[in-house]
């Protein structure tokens, strides 16, 4: 397959695993693409040796990737940037670009997460940080996307969606070639929720596995944990559809079943008996799941809906409640009628 | 947890791996349980040293599941049985059984399958061979629920499904426990239809992993084969919400991604090159998925329904096209907008 494709210099900020990946995506395209960090041997590393062994090792990095350690530089002339930094530095990195930058500019976020207490999505932390002058539009990448595998050049979907669906075509063009393919969807809330909810399900489903139990529980829990997700993601105003897509139910799956999967590996250590502060230790990275955790329950408590995953979890990181307990009790609800429970999320739709 | 139970005498016919794990369930529920086997030196197995080795291997069987040879003599008087014969067989050991029956029975079948020609679900096929004065109720029960798993005593999640409720719900008082909970759901078409269908797409699944394509390839299968199957499932009269549920992305995630999975690991020897016969050979045990693909090929041409997945399969089973040609091709479909996709689920809900 060849698209017919413009070439544009992008840069994608923050390299760690999925920033580089993206931006090994943008040169094997053919766009000039700076990788900015913040750590200087990092980028060192990217234009000496044209890897990035702490992120994703073994693999070489294409010539056009250009490491960049200073933001102003990275950002300068470019018309899009993609924003791959945790979820608590977007606001950070956001005001920084804000003091030297004099265009418009696209940011397309690959992130996920909420911010807790304010509650807000990540393209809303976008909004609220860039003043109008400056913000060309807002775009989300996600789906089931392993970087890791996204740099090995195996085949991959993701999602693109914006307010102004161009936005979205035209950053679906830059990034889409015949390993990675890209679709689009108009609905900004539901693939946000979708991305940022499934790493609860993720920390969930690795207790699960920590614990011993099986691949029927783990299928159970992923199956009740889409259904709580598009329960407040409908009344936030999602499309329930976008939760059976690849931003929801897709990229659930790879985050619940992959040995990548760090919010996994995380509640894996969980169910083993860790504690918390011992586990985020050892990871070493960060682990979105746990903030995503207080967000969604302090969002459950909001829009009132019946959240029992992530409120079990939220007793499991906050309150001291067992692991076992928790999952067993999940379990262990009164006999019900599923349907009810599914009809729940339709029922639950504001647009309905 | 406790129930009140009443407690029963229950046949289930078949002692392959799901049949004697429900057998173990509803002996640990206190039901005296008979376990049907044509093969005469299992049922020894069975009553002397309480295993079922080729099977279940490792698992005592408790002493309330005793096992008989004689159709008759296992069905004689109960008001239950449990049907766990392969698709295959269901006509056979119904054709028997009405030779000797005398009082209505209800039957509840555990097999997952559609039979290619006639294109008949397995309610449909049981509602066929029985006599309406020997038939009570037909109920259906599926999910996410590896017979391994089920006979460690591992938590798992189910669902009963019948035309009459209070027959599901009697069903499910018969085999819910701390270990194993049963959910009741009134719609059959989408129950069976998820059950069978998954089959396909573990196959596909296995093919993509066998191919040596990572979890974020097979995280896109599965979320596109459950679009396909929600389609044809919701054409055919289903609630377009039973896919979201255990019976359907549920048993899909169990099925594609575990390794106990007969499908997926036919799907994998695929994948590395083997072909269909010598595959079918090596795993000794039957590949629901195999007919299944066929029987959904055809009913995606009566009921004009599109399944690019399915479509696939039936290529690389019967038509001798290369496995990683019909996967490439399955990737490399012109960009799309996913919601189009979604939306034609609902679409073709012949209800709405």
């Amino acid at each position: 397959m060849r698209v017919e494709r413009k070439l544009e210099v992008v840069s994608v900020i923050g390299a760690g695993s999925w920033g580089t990946a993206l931006a090994m995506v943008l040169a094997d395209n053919g766009h000039h693409t700076r990788l900015w960090s913040h750590n200087p041997s990092q980028v060192e590393e990217i234009n000496s040796t044209h890897t990035n062994e702490k992120y994703l090792p073994g693999i070489t990095i294409p010539e056009l990737v250009k490491g960049y350690g200073d933001l102003a530089e990275a950002v300068s002339g470019v018309e899009t940037i993609i924003l791959a930094v945790p979820t608590k530095a977007i606001r950070e990195v956001l005001k920084k670009i804000v003091q030297f930058q004099k265009e418009p500019l696209t940011i397309v976020h690959v992130s996920k997460g909420i911010e807790p207490d304010t509650l807000l999505r990540i393209s809303q932390m976008i909004e609220e940080e860039m003043p109008s002058n400056l913000l060309g539009e807002v775009v989300v990448l996600s789906g089931p996307s392993h970087a890791e595998e996204v740099s090995l050049r195996h085949p991959t979907t993701v999602t693109v969606s914006a307010k102004n669906m161009l936005a979205a075509e035209r950053i679906q063009d830059l990034f889409i070639n015949q390993n990675f393919r890209v679709y689009t969807n108009p609905d900004v809330i539901g693939v946000e929720i979708g991305g940022a909810l499934k790493n609860i399900i993720a920390l969930a489903a690795g207790i699960s596995d920590g614990l011993g139990y099986g691949d029927n529980a783990k299928a159970a829990l992923i199956t009740r944990g889409l259904a709580e997700i598009a329960r407040l993601g409908v009344k936030m105003g999602a499309s329930p559809l976008t939760f059976s897509g690849l931003t929801g139910i897709g990229d659930l799956i790879v985050t619940c079943t992959s040995v990548h999967s760090r919010n996994w590996r995380a509640g894996n250590m969980l169910g083993k008996g860790h504690h918390l502060q011992e586990v985020l230790d050892k990871m070493g990275m960060v682990v979105e799941g746990v903030r995503t955790t207080k967000a969604a329950y302090q969002l459950a408590e909001k829009f009132d809906v019946r959240m029992p995953i992530t409120s079990a979890l939220h007793g499991i990181l906050f309150n001291e409640v067992n692991p076992k307990d928790a999952v067993d009790g999940l379990m262990n609800r009164e006999k019900t009628h599923e349907v009810e429970d599914l009809a729940n999320i339709l029922d639950s739709n504001p647009a309905k």
